[in-house]
């Protein structure tokens, strides 16, 4: 194998087949193919794609650079969830220990946030002392003992996607289907789950813009995951505006408790609830999504899934009181609420740019490694559909300092459009697709 | 500025200012940017091309890399020829000496020789002693008293180029005009000649497999020319085969000096004649190109264009009298003549598969750095259109041994396609594009 090779015929627009790809991510992780090759090769296949054998290729190669955890080997069924990534996307944090709850383990490795979107392990660090870094012994056994685990993506996990992405990263290379796919379905198959609930983000707060994007990459990841045994679906939710009201590391756990509580803003309720019932009646704890509907409901009406959220942060050494009473979470010092420029109907709000202001107050990060702030973040006082008079309140911003405010102020408000007429309501929820397994 | 950037806005397919290009070209020399961001760019290059300001920009941020050597300050006016390479084509070699004993002095920096093309300093060091890396100290005296100078290109020259050369040729982004274009025209405006024929070669031993993309390449760098003040002419001219009979290093000088002497094979004396009296015209040594064609006829019969030759071959420290008796020159241990395996008209001749025939004699090289052996290569006893019996002598082969001919014999004769009729013959000359200046 050569990899200049294998970079032309991708160019030139062939399908390579398993063994040259299994090739060039071994080579590649292995240090032999360096990374001026792989990155040719990552625009080449940005701009020819893969076909979808070679999209399992890639995946399967990516998932066999490193261990797998085979959770299901030790409890099954064994369910994982994995969101695209959102703006407001807290989720995970609610609907883990929903479904523990409800009796359907969960096995969850997270990443951090980049760029506009938050990442689980940055939220949930938010709790004083709780350890996100955990080694796959300890996640196992927790597993077992709590039949849920949350743990910071492991590093012997497919550490060629993890080379790769940090290449990707720095190459304009991300956009890619196949190649998010291959990704973030090498991570979830390493972990091993027996049933896998993929919620793919489609907007302008998502990675992928339109529905044609969001269905390819679902079709893609559901493909993989059948082929891999594992029986996963594939779920399209809107992110055309953030999800909740809460943006922000502590401002979405204390969110999530809310939702727990049965407290929670509709929508990120509704999702909440439809994941839940979707992942119970996969894995045949429930006979119908309706059941599974009704059983989510019920472990936030007898609190059982707060319960076991705070059972699981304390197992991971972290302060369950924060849970208790989220005003004990990190709260930033400087509070001051921005209010409507003029009176209307909100009629779109762009969400990849309240992202960015939430970030820029330090509650992301631009760069991989970049220290965050749990503290500071927004809170959405309305939303779209929503009609305010001018004056009215809009966004409580939490910053540092007044100065942080006017900073993002300009940008926030241009991420709002206005009309005289109530906009048509979106719908949250798009569909999905399957894979076997 | 920021690389990563500049590959997301060519990749997404926008054009790039002078500005950007100019940064991205001088980071990546300084080594400011990696190899890897800078493959990544390339191979988006490759996918979207670039238009004719920002190959412009590109050629002249790869110039202002180095130093320039600005010939035409010295002399005026003063020429330079480029072929961008095929199979048997010694041209420079007899066209250079030519225009200079018609009056016309030429500056010649040049290359060496990789995949299946030849390259004209390892032609010219076939002769004993010749010096082919001159200072540029050196070249200019040579050119002021002799009016010629031969050289290797300077590594003092767009050594930007130098640099992305070596990586487009790992990464599979050799393949893109505009790259291509920039490539030849930085090293030819850091010489500064005041009047430039480019040879582009079109067909199945040139690079340009179309006259579509030969007539694109010409015009993008006549259009860099005579942006960069220099009076340019692209001329296309076929390489469907190979041009005249000999193929490798010694054998081609041999037969430069044939043509210098009247007796060489008549395809490339006719494009020896045309590329004289062309650049002729255009320095206005003559007032038509017919009278630069008799101009060039009678520097042959009267011997001045040999001449010439063997003076400057002395300059550089050549043995001279390896041009005046070719003999002298280095040969071939085994001479082998490979014949017809049919009779029939020769319909077609694959010249790039006859050219890494004789690249694997060891007349060429795969990669740079590699030696190679002068004294091998391929005699074409018969050409395309030329009828012969099955048995009679087809290629003669110039090698170490029996077995060196044993292992290409197959494969050469593979290049040819037979027919009972004979072929329509093909133009040799397909026009050309001039760039003012």
């Amino acid at each position: 194998m050569n990899a200049a090779d294998l970079i032309r015929r991708k160019r030139d627009g062939a399908a390579l087949d398993a063994d040259a790809i299994d090739w060039l991510v071994r080579a590649y992780t292995d240090g032999d193919v360096p990374d001026y090759q792989m990155a040719a090769f990552l625009m080449a296949v940005v701009w020819r794609g893969m076909d979808s054998a070679e999209t399992v290729a890639l995946t399967l190669a990516m998932l066999r650079s490193g261990a797998e955890l085979r959770v299901r080997d030790r409890v099954s069924p064994v369910a994982d969830k994995h969101s695209t990534g959102g703006v407001g996307d807290k989720v995970t944090l609610a609907v883990a220990p929903l479904v523990v709850a409800c009796g359907l383990p969960v096995a969850k490795m997270t990443g951090r946030g980049l760029g506009h979107t938050g990442g689980t392990v940055d939220k949930l660090e938010s709790i004083a002392g709780l350890r996100m870094e955990l080694a796959p012994g300890e996640f196992l056994r927790l597993l077992e003992r709590h039949g849920l685990a949350l743990s910071a993506q492991s590093r012997d996990l497919a550490p060629a996607d993890g080379k790769m992405y940090a290449l990707r990263d720095v190459t304009a290379t991300i956009d890619s289907i196949p190649l998010i796919a291959a990704s973030i379905m090498s991570k979830k198959l390493a972990v091993g789950p027996s049933h896998l609930l993929l919620d793919v983000k489609v907007g302008s707060g998502a990675f992928m813009k339109t529905a044609a994007d969001a269905h390819r990459l679902a079709a893609t990841m559901a493909r993989i995951g059948a082929d891999a045994g594992v029986h996963t679906v594939a779920a399209l939710s809107a992110m055309d505006q953030p999800l909740g009201r809460a943006i922000g590391n502590a401002l979405e756990v204390a969110e999530a408790v809310d939702i727990l509580h049965g407290r929670g803003p509709a929508d990120v309720t509704a999702l909440c609830l439809h994941e839940t019932a979707m992942l119970l009646h996969m894995a045949g704890i429930v006979a119908t999504e309706q059941d599974g509907h009704a059983r989510a409901k019920q472990a936030i009406q007898d609190g059982s899934g707060l319960a076991k959220l705070a059972e699981v942060v304390a197992a991971q050494g972290g302060d369950a009181r924060q849970i208790e009473d989220t005003s004990r979470l990190p709260h930033a010092p400087h509070r001051e609420v921005i209010t409507a420029p003029q009176s209307g109907y909100i009629a779109r709000m762009d969400a990849e740019r309240i992202g960015m202001a939430s970030v820029r107050l330090g509650a992301g990060r631009l760069k991989q490694g970049n220290p965050i702030d749990h503290a500071v973040g927004l809170m959405l006082l309305a939303k779209m559909g929503d009609r305010l008079d001018a004056g009215a309140p809009l966004i409580e911003v939490h910053a540092r300092d007044a100065a942080q405010v006017a900073s993002i102020h300009d940008d926030l408000l241009d991420a709002y459009t206005w009309s005289d007429a109530p906009p048509a309501p979106l719908p949250l929820l798009l569909g999905s697709v399957s894979g076997g397994g």
